[in-house]
C-alpha cells in the first residue's frame, strides 16, 4: 500500500500546481504550469498547462505506480459538460503516462477539502471575486454569490478596490484632503498624491484611470486597503469591516443559523492572517458561535486526498487527510500579512 | 422690447429641443433634433442635431430678430475646450441664420435654472446616472458624484436596476421563491418568471443575460422598481428608500448642513411624481428642513432665460423667469408616474 501513488492538481486562473504523493504522505514530486481555467483560457490551453504540471510532478515517478488522480478547477461543471474539453484533458492525462482514471472537481470543493476531512460544511472563498459553497458528503451542493464583479462578489478584492476609489472620490467631491488610504489610491491611479486646485480635475483623472482598464483590475487596489487597515487608517478599517459583513452575509444565504459544522476560509484575502481574515473570523464566530473556523491549505494535496478516497484500500480517510495535509496546531493569530 | 426674440436649446443624450420665445413669453416656435451630446456623439453630429432643432424653432421667425441664445448640454466644458467642436457649433448657429452671439452652459445649470431664478442653490439630477451640483451666481460651482456606473451614480436608474438584479440573485442563492419585483426582473431578463429545479441554472441565466449587454442598460430595469414600489412590494420600497438616501448623501457632499437656498430636482427619476421623487423630497426635507424643493421644468425655456439675462434691457430677471417658466401653484403630490 505504501507503494501507491496519488496525483492531485490544483488548477487556478494564474497557475496550476500538481503533486505526486504516496498514501503514507511522502511527497514524491511537484510541478507547475500556467493558468489553466478552461472557461477563461480554453480547454486545449488548460490541458497543456495541466500536462506541464504533471510532467514536473512525475519527473522521478514511474507513472504506472499512480493509482488515482483528481483535477480541481474553477468551471469544472462546464468542462464536464463539454466533450471536446474532456477529450483534451484525457489526452493530457495519457500524454503524462498515466493509466489510472481521474476525477474532476470544482475548485471550491478542493479548497474545502484542503481545510478539513469533515464531509459536511461550508467553504468561503475571497480573492478577486467571492463565493461561498455548501459541502454535503464531500460534494458541492448550493452556492452563494460568485456572480461576478458587476452583480456580485460582495466583500471581494474587486469590491475592496472599488470601494476604496469611491471613498477617494467622495473626499474629492467634498474638497477634503485625502486621508491615508485615499492618498495611496490616488497615487496608484494617477502617479501622485496631489489634488489639483480644481478637485474636479483630479476626479476626472481618477475616473479615467479606472475606466481605461478592465473593471476587474480594481482588485489590484485591495492590498492597499489591507495595508492601510494595518496602519490604523479608519476608512480602511471601515471597508474591511463592511467586506467581512458582506462575506458573512453571503455564507448566511446557504448556511442555517444553527449550523455547527466547519467553515473553511480560502482565497488570497482570507489566508495568511490578513486584516480581512481576522474580521471575517470575528463576524462568522458572532453568527455561528459553535463553528470551527479552518483555513484552506495545499490545494494539490487536497486534490490527491479526494482521489485517494475513491480507493477501496483507503479505510481511514481522516487519518490520510492528517498525513497529506498536516495542520498547524492552532489557527493563525492576527499577524501582519505575508509580503 | 417685446419684439426681442431669444433662442434656447436643451441638448440631451437622446433628443435636442429648441425654443424661440419673446421677452414677453410668447412661444414663437419649437424644434427637435436627435441626441446631441458632443462627448458621446461627436461635435459634428451634435451640431447637425442642433441645426435641425433650430430650423424647427425658427420656421416662422425672422432670425435677425433673435438677440441672444444659449445652448445647454452635458459635456459643455469639454466642448468649450475643443476649438474644432466650437467651430462646428458656430457653423450650425450661422447656418440657421442667427447673427447674435450664443453661450454654452452645462446641462446641470440649465436644469437648475428651469426650476428657479434664484442665483444660489443646488441641483440634483437622477436619470440613468446621478449628479448633484452647487450653483453660485447662476454658474455651476462644485459637483458631487456623476462618476459613472462603475464608480458612482449612487441612487441612479443604473443603481436601482443593478440592485434589483442583486436582490433577485440573493433570493435564488437562498432558494427563496422570487417576490413581486424579483419575478418582474427575472421575466425581463430571461423571458420567464420560472426558476429551474437547480436554482443555480437560473442564476447563471440571469448573470449571462446582464453581462452580454452594456452594463448601463441595467438602468432599463429601474421602471420595474418604481412600479413594484407603487404596488407596495417591500423589496422595491427598500431600494427606493436606499436610493433616496444615496442621492441625499450626494447632495450633502457639496451642500452645507444649514443651507436654506433651493434644491431643484431634475432628471427622469425625480420629475413626474415618481416614488423615488417622493422619497428624495422626504429625505432632503429631513436633512434641510427650511429648503424649498423645486422640480425642473422646460430646459429649452430655461436656456432662453439664461440667454436673456445677458441683455442690458432685461432689468427684472425674476419676472422674466415667471413669464418664460410659469410654475404650477404647488409641488406635485405623490401621484402615479407618467407612463
Amino acid at each position: 500500500m505504501s507503494d501507491t501513488v496519488l496525483v492531485g492538481l490544483d488548477v487556478g486562473g494564474t497557475s496550476t500546481r500538481a503533486l505526486a504523493v504516496t498514501l503514507t504522505g511522502d511527497r514524491l514530486g511537484t510541478g507547475r504550469g500556467g493558468g489553466g481555467n478552461p472557461t477563461s483560457h480554453g480547454a486545449e490551453r488548460a490541458a497543456d498547462e495541466i500536462l506541464a504540471a504533471l510532467r514536473g510532478a512525475l519527473a522521478t515517478v514511474e507513472p504506472t505506480r499512480v493509482r488515482a488522480g483528481t483535477i480541481g478547477l474553477a468551471g469544472a461543471g462546464r468542462l464536464l459538460a463539454d466533450p471536446d474539453g474532456r477529450a483534451a484533458f484525457d489526452r493530457a492525462w495519457h500524454a503524462a503516462g498515466l493509466r489510472c482514471p481521474y476525477t474532476v472537481h470544482g475548485d471550491a470543493l478542493v479548497a474545502y477539502a484542503s481545510g478539513t476531512a469533515r464531509p459536511d460544511g461550508t467553504v468561503l472563498i475571497a480573492g478577486t471575486g467571492a463565493i461561498a459553497a455548501e459541502v454535503r458528503h464531500m460534494r458541492l451542493d448550493r452556492t452563494a454569490d460568485g456572480h461576478g464583479w458587476l452583480l456580485g462578489d460582495a466583500g471581494s478584492g474587486f469590491w475592496l478596490g472599488r470601494e476604496a476609489v469611491r471613498r477617494l472620490l467622495a473626499d474629492l467631491d467634498r474638497a477634503h484632503a485625502p486621508g491615508d488610504l485615499a492618498a495611496q489610491v490616488l497615487t496608484a491611479l494617477t502617479g501622485s498624491p496631489e489634488v489639483a486646485s480644481r478637485p474636479r480635475r483630479t476626479v476626472d483623472a481618477v475616473v479615467q484611470a479606472v475606466t481605461r482598464r478592465p473593471p476587474v483590475e480594481l482588485a489590484r487596489l485591495a492590498p492597499l486597503v489591507a495595508a492601510a487597515a494595518h496602519r490604523g487608517d479608519p476608512v480602511a478599517g471601515t471597508l474591511i469591516a463592511e467586506a467581512a459583513e458582506h462575506l458573512a452575509a453571503t455564507v448566511a444565504r446557504i448556511r442555517p443559523p444553527d449550523a455547527a459544522d466547519p467553515v473553511v476560509l480560502a482565497g488570497g484575502l482570507l489566508t495568511g492572517g490578513t486584516p480581512l481574515a481576522a474580521a471575517v473570523r470575528a463576524e462568522l464566530t458572532r453568527r455561528w458561535p459553535r463553528t470551527p473556523l479552518l483555513t484552506a491549505g495545499d490545494g494539490a494535496a487536497a486534490a490527491a486526498w479526494l482521489a485517494a478516497r475513491e480507493l477501496p484500500d483507503v479505510t481511514d480517510p481522516d487519518a490520510l487527510h492528517r498525513r497529506l495535509l498536516p495542520r498547524p496546531p492552532t489557527a493563525p493569530a492576527r499577524t501582519p500579512p505575508a509580503r
